[in-house]
């Protein structure tokens, strides 16, 4: 059963027939823990819209994105390939970055452009600025951009306050270095970003973009790479001290303030009975810096390690009327959106080697995933160490292990960037259905059954590491000053003349 | 505006109308922790009719028991008040206690049998047995009974194992003790109990109480408090291998059947208009003993301990058709179940020292809590230590910490009990909203704000220490082996006889 064309006959029963392919909404946050959402049991998140959602909808409990950091993580998600590919290692990228998003990758809005669709990203793009902006999203298959190149502590963070007063902060808003823009397509359109009101402008860019999509009848891609729950957080004047949960909450709040104008959006305009709506997060939560960071819940540590904690992401996935509501303990993961999407939009996949599946029997049938194994890459990746860990059905095995800087406030001693590299061998192994939280490693003496699965888990990984072809990293590249964005590319002295 | 009156007239306008009082099903889990349910965040658990529950009806995120174990726990339920007050402490029962929950303490069975309900109790008792069975439920205003006078392990663990065996399993089912009875009413039913069928016999109980007390035209209260996610975890042929979660989700999946028989009982009987169903957990998850056991999700520690986990509960209150479906965030406690179900029944309260306050303007109003603070008591309190921590607002001051064998297996060196009595002065203070995993105590340096909190806390603190008169310990009669329950009492040599 073709359940796109089920879809379309649930929406001509519905009297919203069209022969219009089904538009995507992809909501995609940042540093945001598998337990900080009050759907995901987080006991003073304030998330309505979020929690409606994933009421109506259907809530994954066991998604990953491919890696505890950020850009890695963005490059996965729009291209379905695992970052080693395209070279979006080791780290992240900084303002002056050379390198950026290879362009010959083909990223999701790309290949919806094939099928006539509009494309618009608001938010933190993170793949790279490069010379003249040749990496911004306009150059990778979106028609429109508003948001910031980078993560918001990549400047001196104005109008962002380390708080509350009482922790000791650490970290910081990298000082010296240019101030973040807000870029609008291709042109620096305010710098520096004025956080305490940007909400608003992407909630209206969104806003518009449907608005004008329906009115064009054209099917549409609003990719929404919120930086909002990234430390150090803010929240303008409708959320700061609206939430239970100090400026994090505030942050969350705000965002889901957005997401519930979007739905609002949806249902005005009609276009709700044909789009998904998906949500997720790109990592695992920094527990503190800047300011009190988000949860893992009961995973262990957070953003930065290969952990649970670090990569399982909460993720929701909503469409009026065709989605069962429900929650789904299949495998899934960042990788599969774009493969989904293709499918649903009726487009080619990109001729290269994609690490994703489809997921619309799990969608819309609540059926089994296609996906059997998920592969954990560190921040730093490299062919010697190769994986840390694989996850294969309910098994997980960790080759390596290492602590972060990010994870450095939890109670876990395998947390703090002060665990250093830790070579496994024989490799942990947890069943991570009856122990979610990676307390009990499983032994392999006088048991053949674990020893099958870690001979299964190895073949998976020689398989997939056979296969892996490091792409030349594009971080490596280096920085040049010259290179950070700024409004007025002539002035001087740099970057402090960079105010427009 | 009367909110019973009020439920009234809506059943009136759907035809369910009658002068009767509202029915009460109070659901009662054992070492269930804050993580353990998938509508609290946990990934693997499956609890559909409890998810159920909570999604139509009110999810409580700030709920508390009074106790880290099990005995104080249900006495402070069952009457409103802190087990201190009745003597339920040091700790526990055991089968030949000489003590019990005093026979002049009233019991919410009691304040409603004066409203002429029929009242029952299946499960495990744990408020003592004593000679003749003098302590127990029928003796404290349950009509029927069935279920077992203490825990499960309680005896040599007939028919339970100590499962994976891939874990070292510490704690041990009481060797050469009585094997563990079931009760009905005063009568020795069953001994050894057989586990692995009685889960079946509860569920019958309670669903035939619920039909009898219908045809009766007799409203009910139905107590059930479960021993089903208790170590050593066991669950009958219908539930075991189901879950996802090896034998504490079978355990936990075994109940949750139970719940959704119940729950198809009122609905098929109509009483589900009239019903009033709460549930609610003891104290904290037992990570690890005998088998892997609860979950405290993000919160920290477990049972056995005063940190959040040992106390914060998972608790739902559903009325289909009365209570509005959401989440609260108000601070509740079993204590306040009495006296709101006394108020729901038309009951007088005992005229007796009473912790509790009436739940109705959250339950049916999503209102405010009555309640201001919660005092927690470690398992052995004492008048020269007094409270161990307390709760004002959403502010928490511990002033002693003690970890406890209970918690071993978490990552934080605070739980376990290699973690000793330890003195806070100034207490550790945590603003338990932003930071429900007490990771970040709040300087009193420099912030006037938390020291006034802190002085608030101590004259409430202040105040209710003077109130408090610490009843005879009933625990500490100690125990008789005489008094061990035995069916076939004049047999010869016990306890290996008393198998019937």
């Amino acid at each position: 059963m073709d359940f796109r064309r089920l879809a379309y006959l649930i929406l001509c029963t519905f009297g919203a027939c069209s022969a219009s392919k089904p538009n995507f909404v992809l909501l995609f946050a940042d540093d945001l823990g598998f337990g900080d959402l009050g759907c995901y049991g987080h006991p003073s998140s304030l998330t309505p819209n979020l929690d409606r959602l994933a009421a109506a909808g259907l809530r994954f409990t066991d998604f990953y994105s491919t890696c505890p950091v950020c850009s890695p993580s963005r490059a996965a998600l729009l291209t379905g390939r695992y970052q080693t590919r395209s070279g979006i290692y080791p780290g992240v990228f900084y303002p002056g970055s050379i390198g950026g998003l290879p362009l010959n990758e083909t990223t999701i809005a790309e290949v919806l452009k094939t099928q006539g669709y509009a494309t618009a990203i608001m938010g933190k793009w993170h793949l790279g600025y490069g010379a003249k902006g040749k990496f911004l999203p306009t150059k990778q298959g979106f028609d429109e951009y508003l948001g910031i190149p980078y993560s918001h502590d990549m400047g001196p963070c104005h109008n962002l306050t380390c708080f509350p007063p009482d922790i000791k902060c650490f970290g910081y808003c990298d000082p010296g270095v240019v101030t973040v823009p807000v870029v609008h397509n291709d042109n620096i359109k305010q710098q520096p970003a004025n956080f305490l009101e940007l909400e608003k402008a992407y909630s209206d860019f969104g806003t518009n973009f449907i608005i004008n999509s329906v009115k064009n009848k054209q099917p549409f891609f609003l990719y929404y790479p919120s930086h909002h729950t990234h430390y150090p957080q803010y929240a303008g004047s409708g959320a700061a001290g609206r939430s239970l949960r100090g400026p994090f909450g505030d942050a969350l709040l705000e965002l889901d303030d957005t997401i519930g104008n979007l739905m609002s959006t949806l249902a005005q305009t009609g276009a709700i009975n044909n789009t998904l709506v998906f949500f997720a997060s790109d990592n695992g939560p920094e527990l503190m810096r800047m300011s009190r960071g988000g949860s893992s819940g009961l995973l262990k540590c957070g953003k930065g390690t290969t952990y649970e904690g670090g990569m399982r992401e909460p993720a929701i996935a909503y469409w009026h009327g065709i989605i069962k509501p429900g929650v789904t303990h299949e495998l899934a993961s960042t990788l599969d959106i774009l493969p989904t999407m293709a499918g649903l939009a009726g487009a080619t996949l990109p001729p290269v080697m994609l690490d994703g599946f489809d997921m619309t029997d799990i969608l819309f049938k609540h059926g089994k995933s296609k996906r059997e194994a998920m592969m954990y890459y560190p921040i730093s990746p490299n062919k010697t160490y190769g994986l840390f860990a694989v996850r294969l059905g309910t098994y997980k095995a960790h080759f390596y292990t290492e602590g972060a800087i990010h994870s450095a406030t939890t109670p876990d001693q395998d947390c703090p960037g002060s665990a250093s590299l830790k070579a496994h061998d024989p490799p942990l192994i947890f069943d991570l259905e009856a122990d979610p939280s990676e307390r009990y490693p499983l032994p392999l003496k006088d048991r053949p059954d674990v020893q099958a699965v870690l001979e299964q888990i190895k073949n998976v990984k020689a398989q997939f590491e056979a296969t892996m072809v490091f792409g030349e990293s594009q971080v490596l590249k280096g920085s040049d000053p010259n290179l950070e964005p700024c409004c007025n590319p002539d002035c001087s002295p740099k970057p402090t003349c960079c105010h427009c």
